[in-house]
């Protein structure tokens, strides 16, 4: 069986990102950039004053106090219409534009207004005192933000300031999904004795939406080879088809034999992790083929670990991974046999500067309720079987 | 000056939750339950196999290796028409009801097939043997899910499998964001000299939208008095107003005497925190004003440190602070000389095992492109003014 970094690998090998759209910076948050961003001009575009106060020539002050003739009042917006002389001082709004002839500012608190008129300044300063210079956030003609950076609140203002009405981000992916099962029924129908709800595919929605991709939902499938094929056949015509269920080996045969069928390469079938090991991954041309085990702990966690990185590198991202990993210290003893990487449940915390995270109780997949305690899965990884109370494993944050 | 937690306290004495709404539970994501959910049924339903095999009587196979006849076929969503009588199997599928009669599944792997009708079962197993029991994931009658708590793609599943079509959740918050200032010129228009774009509206945008919350811009008011009182009182019609801008100690007082002109009560004015010292809370029923400097660093680090909290609160998030806070090693000294709380951006990464922390730079509160680098925010305490190399310090992730 391949390892779980032998199967990413062989999925990020294989996906391909999407095709840029425009779309308004205010609809941008979340996307990919599909272009670099670099500086017409400089941010800010011209010196201004970071503080309320006198512009002021520096050498005019070298043996202050001194006192100075006001000549003009400059709120933050507006230009000033004289250039500045020697003897002169200028009142000054934060964010205004340093007048020509002037070299400093003196903050409002270093002077003491004498009349509409005068103002004696108190303290000397040295040439440049509290200017902001043109071009000391972004200097013009540098790239700012480059392709596959993921646009945040922080890279919206920055586009904004730019003047970026409108950029170029990847789509997003258009990912069908299909819930399969005799035994599955949808929200909208009475439960008959011995079937279940359909959950993965209201968790499965969820998931593609917080990856920034459109769900379409195909249904349930039952467990009749003409009904599966046909829901498949409709789902590849998506960017990506998730299928889910079929945990029985009987029932993996069907859907695997179908998507041959229908022309899909299966690239593997099982990988060595718990929960989720009978994955499957295929591709049709630029279509890609999910085939995650029913149970829901099983369906959330390979999507996490598989589905997830790549529909972020479809969608352009450069970072494809799952955020941050941590490094905490287990709080007791975890014991396996299967020599599986195991992604187990867990709950993280900050105690006393450390961090310490547990298990959230039964690992048994169809427990999804261990999922809603949980801020992470700890990573327990292939070969080693048995880890200690107060050991050092690694977390990701879920 | 009160300090950030004092800030923060007053900010959350005050707020009020909003009321409920009913979402169906494909569009639920994000919002937190207004309501208790307790299960009125067991989930699963009924006991069932967690592997294929055969349903048995574990008597009849102490003795195994031991040939039972086969008299009914039990595929996932049916049940079984018979009662299983000793020395009888029934082949069954994962997920499916354990028939009348058996008390245990001997997995495939353990049987051999002999014919049509015979199946040899190699071991004897216990009672109980691979039976996944009613209620071994939710009890009936069990609370299962709290008012309070965030609906994430794990919640969402649970949801469903309890058949919850719709949810009541706490309304989304609609927040006012008004941009002040002579200077700001917004994006459709041409830039002139000594003028700035509004980046304040659209990072304040993402960021109510990230909280889950309704953004309405009312634009930018020029620093005259009569405008900025028609747009900020069209802001208090909203649950929140957020005005960005009056980074002058004057533009603040007339921000402020047109709110106290408007029946807004200050609660404060003015934090011991960099950046984002000038802040203001207001009070007026129950509609909550928020202003913040107009340093764009300033803008969104208040925001995420005071008004999301808020957000969360009106939204009805138990968990209202800004998500986890892990500890990590700081790479290099940090000096401050105000004795202020310090939200330095941070770049955290992890490293042999340890979580390492470093400044992304200039820390100027109209650098915005620093915030660009960073994925947190290293927190320094009030008081203490130096931090050496290798310090552990306090990190919360962006």
């Amino acid at each position: 069986m391949i390892t779980a970094r032998e199967a990413l690998d062989i999925i990020l090998n294989n996906v391909r990102p999407l095709g840029p759209i425009t779309v308004s910076l205010a609809h941008s948050l979340g996307y990919a950039l599909a272009e670099d961003i670099v500086a017409d001009d400089n941010i800010p575009s011209f010196d201004n004053t970071s503080m309320d106060g006198f512009a002021v020539r520096s050498d005019d002050i070298k043996a202050a106090p001194v006192v100075l003739t006001i000549v003009e009042e400059i709120p933050a917006g507006k230009i000033a219409e004289k250039t500045l002389k020697s003897g002169q001082a200028m009142s000054i709004m934060t964010g205004a534009k340093i007048p020509d002839g002037a070299d400093a500012v003196v903050q409002v608190e270093w002077t003491e207004r004498m009349d509409e008129r005068h103002v004696k300044v108190l303290r000397s300063v040295q040439a440049g005192h509290v200017i902001r210079l043109a071009g000391g956030d972004i200097q013009k003609g540098a790239r700012v933000l480059e392709r596959g950076q993921t646009i945040r609140p922080q890279e919206i203002g920055v586009l904004a300031s730019l003047g970026k009405e409108f950029v170029q981000v990847y789509r997003p992916a258009r990912v069908a999904l299909l819930a399969t099962g005799d035994e599955v029924v949808p929200l909208n129908k009475k439960l008959p004795e011995g079937k279940i709800r359909d959950s993965n595919t209201y968790t499965l929605q969820a998931l593609v939406q917080e990856c920034g991709g459109e769900a379409i939902s195909l249904g349930i499938a039952e467990d009749i080879r003409e009904e599966v094929k046909s829901k498949v056949a409709a789902g590849l015509e998506a960017d990506v088809l998730i299928t889910s269920g079929g945990v029985s080996v009987g029932k993996f045969d069907l859907v695997i034999d179908v998507l041959k069928e229908l022309g899909v390469e299966i690239k593997f079938w099982k990988v060595n992790i718990k929960p989720g090991m009978p994955l499957v991954f295929g591709v049709r041309d630029t279509r890609y083929v999910f085939g995650l085990p029913g149970n829901p702990v099983s369906t959330m966690v390979t999507f996490l670990k598989f589905v997830k990185p790549a529909l972020r590198k479809m969608m352009g991202h450069r970072a494809v991974d799952n955020g941050l990993k941590v490094q905490a210290l287990l709080q007791h003893e975890i014991k396996k046999q299967d020599g599986k990487r195991h992604f187990v449940r867990g709950i993280l915390e900050s105690q006393d500067g450390s961090m310490i995270v547990r298990s959230t109780g039964s690992q048994l997949s169809n427990v999804l309720t261990s999922l809603t305690k949980a801020n992470c899965l700890i990573i327990l990884p292939e070969g080693k079987n048995q880890f200690s109370p107060g050991e050092k494993v690694e977390v990701e944050l879920l």
